[in-house]
């Protein structure tokens, strides 16, 4: 299965309890790419600016990920500026510079038009409806992930791409904002109304909730001594999950089952480190060691 | 394995988004034996009032739980009136009159004393290091439940008694209160050097956390559609806990886990209804049937 994903590649301004930085590689695409790589080839469309130079394309081009549909512009990259309290759940956004990114139209080069895995990272609902309709076959899986500005800003185009999309990916807030629900199960219930028929819901630090029709799933989070910068673990999770799928070509449940492990094990590498250095350094052997400590902390024999 | 329970045995007016009660039947020791003795059978010391009546002693009675250590005073029983907001994370407390309990002094019956499983439900620790005092030898399990009220109050006296215990069961603001850390395994790391071996964090919704020298579980909660009332959820799960420890036997890492769970579905029925309504009309079939779909909701197949 060839593995598509369409979002943001940009520079962060990021400050947590435990330091600062600045300039670092952020955007969801950067995260879902290199995180996805480590499991599947990845291809990438994206817009960067002037400032994207020779030491951000050699992180992508380390791995196998497909930089064709990464377009590089006059101007500036977008540019996010955020920090985190003691609790680390939620970032407060202090600036944001759209820079190339307001005009981003993406355009999908004809190699891409028939990925059988397209991951649509959380930009305005009208572009990933373009994405979606440039696409030459449907694929098996599309997912989508969105937050809170477009569910209350762009309802109306989010609903319409929602009716293509196989999984929805939001954390819990997006997914009582979208529903208007509070528990998980009455949260799927109208979920499954507006097309997607898997539902998953990021929980952070507690971890993951898979609802889909062959059954459910809850999974913490890996246990972490210290949390250094959450930003980009949903992404993250994101690349790991469908990254997974791509994979293994099964679509059973204990094959989400397990992608939804993998993307849980994987976010615990970007939170450790700031901005995507978790992720770059991350080796095959410390992967397949952190996912068997992760069955081992929730594996219970049956009796 | 003999189990035994000192706590309170209360009446509560409860406000939640669901509804109001008031008047029904609460308590450590209501919501602990209730759920315990649909697994093992379960000695009792408390203190109620002339108010605690006929109706009340039935609902014990019904089961395999012994009051030889349920003294009844002159006076009202126990009475604590909280609310909850729409997130149903966390009690408002509205009014405690501490009534007949102001002058509680376990005094434990002589059969009682040599009681294998012994579960210190949250009162002042000084009572607590006083039970543990009166017990003719080492229980094999002794757990203790506590709250931030005795952890900045009674600190000291806390710490004395933490040093007979071996399970400590909080919810995650107590743990932090309790050691200053934020992470699980930081918390454990100082719960440790305080003396209890095993950690059992309570996350409410989010589900629970074990830790243990064994080797660490974190399990969800039970998936529920509505939760009408959490009062007595963290009692019922130590109730389910200790009741499964007690009739098992087996002390290892599967026994640990498999309490766990059990505790965490027990504590499903207490919050579908209000006060122990949920633990009285539980029926074994019931309980076994959401045991299984428990397994289905957190069992991965290891590859």
């Amino acid at each position: 299965m060839s593995l598509l994903v369409v979002g943001s590649v940009a520079f962060d301004d990021l400050e947590t309890p435990a330091g600062r930085r600045e300039n670092i590689l952020g955007g969801s695409a950067s995260y879902f790419s290199l995180a996805a790589s480590h499991l599947h080839p990845v291809q990438v469309v994206a817009v960067v600016g002037e400032d994207f130079g020779p030491a951000q394309y050699q992180v992508f081009q380390d791995r196998p990920i497909d930089l064709t549909g990464l377009i590089r512009k006059p101007g500036q990259s977008f540019h996010w500026k955020g920090e985190y309290g003691t609790d680390l759940n939620e970032a407060r956004t202090l600036e944001t510079h759209l820079n190339v990114f307001a005009d981003f139209h993406p355009d999908l080069p004809s190699a891409y038009r028939n990925a059988s895995c397209l991951f649509l990272g959380n930009i305005d609902p009208a572009l990933q409806l373009d994405v979606v309709r440039q696409m030459a076959a449907r694929p098996r899986w599309v997912a989508l992930d969105t937050m809170n500005f477009w569910i209350n800003g762009a309802r109306e185009a989010l609903l319409e791409v929602l009716q293509s999309v196989d999984i929805l990916l939001v954390n819990e807030s997006e997914a009582r904002a979208l529903t208007g629900e509070r528990t998980l199960p009455r949260i799927y219930e109208k979920i499954l109304a507006l097309g997607p028929k898997i539902l998953v819901v990021k929980r952070g630090e507690y971890g993951v909730a898979l609802l889909s029709p062959l059954g459910h799933f809850l999974a913490p989070a890996f246990l972490l001594k210290d949390v250094v910068d959450p930003t980009g673990a949903g992404d993250t999770f994101a690349g790991g999950f469908m990254g997974f799928l791509a994979s293994t070509g099964h679509t059973d449940l204990q094959a989400l089952k397990r992608a939804a492990l993998m993307g849980t094990v994987m976010a615990s590498f970007t939170v450790e480190q700031f901005g995507t250095l978790g992720l770059e350094s991350l080796s095959d052997n410390a992967l397949h060691g952190r996912l068997a400590a992760m069955h081992d902390l929730i594996q219970v024999v049956r009796t």
